[in-house]
């Protein structure tokens, strides 16, 4: 339990239900005109970004990768705080682009880009991060036709992996980026291409807890990069190092100790800065890591049920909107995320216990497996922590035509 | 093999490429604007239908489950096809609505009514299936504001569950449905309520292969229907035993014998006639069955790429569109759905074997693993067999804010 009074805590308590950003979720689910809703608390992200930064080398710059949460509310208020950004679709860019943060800081990575987007990304001067020799002669084909000259990185697909990661992105053969190996001859063929080159993408692996495995992960990035850096055809200006730093959604998770990590970072930067690197911006790409825990998904109880011995609250969100929390969107085994009841928050949980479904009619939509709780009743508030990142965009939101969550900034 | 040729025979093969209700799906491509696209067949669509009531007895009704594909056009066509329509939302109401079927005979199940819901189920004239006792007396209050008469039907958790289905929805506890013990204290509460009773409903599970399995769970739910039906406060007029057909999504899959269910069917109906069901109508209700196998997903190659040996087409769909094709949506085991080379179905599919992967920046992104295909190349469409169900309304379509795909009838 401790990790869910954490997390009442970090969100506070008023008037004994749970808060956000200093107001009850009562008057947060009238403000939305109901229920269910996503509510990031405004005041968390900005302490969440400092902590993150005073955690990292003064020499290392911040992105944030939209796809996480592309809210534009969110994205405009990240960009004074963090140095970029990273997109992943035409869409995301164009929320990107619609904050201060200048194009020459915004990079869209990802395999499979068309050329309408790519079109798009050149045409504002966005960088590309190519993932494959193919890509780089579309986009130099595309950028000709637009009559701008592209401004592109090499995304790099490592000859390692990186132990502990939620998702493996990198390591033998991969959709993603240019093999290592390859590297050596693609860069001359940019140097000669009509190109702005950069410099260098390495995103080994998503939702990592383990300091070592990430430490070790970075610094094996830094040294692989500053040794293709030497066939590059420009100085390399640009270092994105990925992230993959990972939020703690279960009971037994430890959260990623990121002081640890940033201290290893700085020791790898300086060994990096030696071995070449001199004139690079080293930059760290996080999404889930700076929005997961602002967030929480409220929904309240349409019915309370006893069937064969077992309580069931049947809650008018579900898998629709929070599919991770379902436990249906890239786990094996799944788990609870951490629930509270919104409303009684500020009292004991453990007057009874629950299954937490929602209103979709299939024993996939789940949220909450045997839940320790107050007193609930119909009409009331319950609350899902680490809604922040991958909620509504990793949902099938249109699943048995439910209707849509709102999503607002306390 | 075989399972992909009988697919490819089913929609046909135009000029080469795969054709959809006998246009080649370049052509639809540039109908819809690109890709992706979901086509459905009209034709097959209907004689699927006619298929399925071929087998069934001519005594039993067939409803129609909008859920596993609300596309209006899927359901007008569908309209004078079925009997009923079985809905679960408010929004998927007023797609069965639009239609020529007569409210009397669409019905609305789910776990998760909201009261709106509700009200807008009764103001219409639909029958509720009533999920828990709790609902009947929301039911009744809000029909009383309403002004109007709320049919009900009682859904059953009965106490036995069906071997084979993909999801099991019934016995032992349960969100779905009130306990057949607990059905006879409340069939006289709804005769005592100002309600109309109209008869029962129980769904036992979705996605079975087995016709065994199938017909044992019907021959007990009709003998529990029978059994309740000495309790209610009204003749018995509507028994709706749910549906639960599976079809073949994998290669070691074997199409369900559905003559053999529906000649079992037609005793086990003769039985619950004779055991005082004899007045009622019995209705057979399935989604996934009859539109899964009419749509395929259509997507274009954007880029191929050779990483350490291994062969990757990139596309522009991807699971943003058919997560289930991914593997993520209730799956244990991912396995390939049917995949072909669109552009060339004529072709043996023999030249080369490659990982058909989405667009979007995860390994969770993978179409299919080792697919045989003919020779292909960037621009070429693929197309991915079993997608008439559960696609764009069972994924993520938000994911990394990437374009939607169209549908389109055939």
């Amino acid at each position: 339990m401790s990790n869910i009074e954490d997390l009442v805590r970090s969100f506070g308590v008023e008037d004994g239900e749970l808060g956000v950003g200093g107001t009850r979720v009562s008057l947060l689910a009238l403000r939305a005109g109901g229920t269910p809703l996503f509510a990031y608390d405004r005041s968390q992200l900005t302490a969440r970004v400092g902590r993150l930064r005073h955690a990292l080398p003064d020499d290392v710059q911040l992105s944030y990768a939209v796809k996480a949460n592309p809210m534009p509310a969110i994205v405009q208020h990240l960009s004074p705080l963090v140095d970029r950004f990273d997109v992943a679709s035409a869409a995301e860019m164009r929320v990107a682009l619609d904050t201060p943060t200048r194009a020459d800081r915004i990079s869209f990575a990802g395999p499979g880009k068309t050329d309408d987007e790519l079109r798009a990304a050149i045409a504002a001067g966005v960088t590309i991060e190519l993932e494959s020799r193919r890509e780089l002669r579309r986009a130099v084909a595309v950028a000709s036709d637009v009559g701008v000259r592209p401004r592109v990185a090499v995304r790099i697909n490592p000859p390692f992996g990186v132990k502990g990661s939620g998702m493996r992105m990198a390591g033998g053969p991969q959709q993603f980026g240019i093999d290592a190996e390859e590297v050596p001859e693609i860069l001359p063929e940019i140097g000669e291409a009509d190109a702005e080159f950069v410099g260098f993408h390495l995103f080994a692996g998503s939702q990592n807890l383990i300091a070592d495995a990430l430490i070790e992960a970075q610094r094996e990035t830094i040294r692989l990069i500053a040794e293709l850096a030497r066939g590059a055809p420009e100085p390399v200006r640009y270092v994105n190092i990925g992230g993959g730093f990972g939020i703690p959604y279960f009971d037994a998770d430890e959260a990623l100790d990121v002081d640890a990590v940033g201290d290893a970072l700085a020791v790898s930067v300086r060994e990096g800065r030696e071995a070449g690197l001199g004139g690079a911006t080293f930059v760290v790409e996080l999404g889930r890591y700076i929005v997961g825990p602002v967030g929480v998904y409220v929904t309240r109880i349409i019915d309370k049920k006893v069937s064969r011995g077992k309580t069931f609250l049947v809650v008018d969100g579900g898998l629709h909107h929070q599919l991770a929390a379902a436990g249906s969107f890239g786990q094996v085994i799944r788990r609870n995320f951490p629930i509270v009841s919104a409303t009684h928050a500020g009292e004991a949980h453990d007057a009874e216990e629950a299954e937490i479904v929602g209103c979709s009619c299939t024993p996939l939509d789940l949220l909450g497996r045997n839940v320790a709780l107050p007193a609930v009743d119909v009409g009331d508030l319950v609350a899902i922590f680490h809604a922040g990142a991958y909620g509504l965009t990793a949902s099938p939101t249109r699943f048995l035509s439910h209707p849509d969550a709102a999503e607002m900034v306390v």
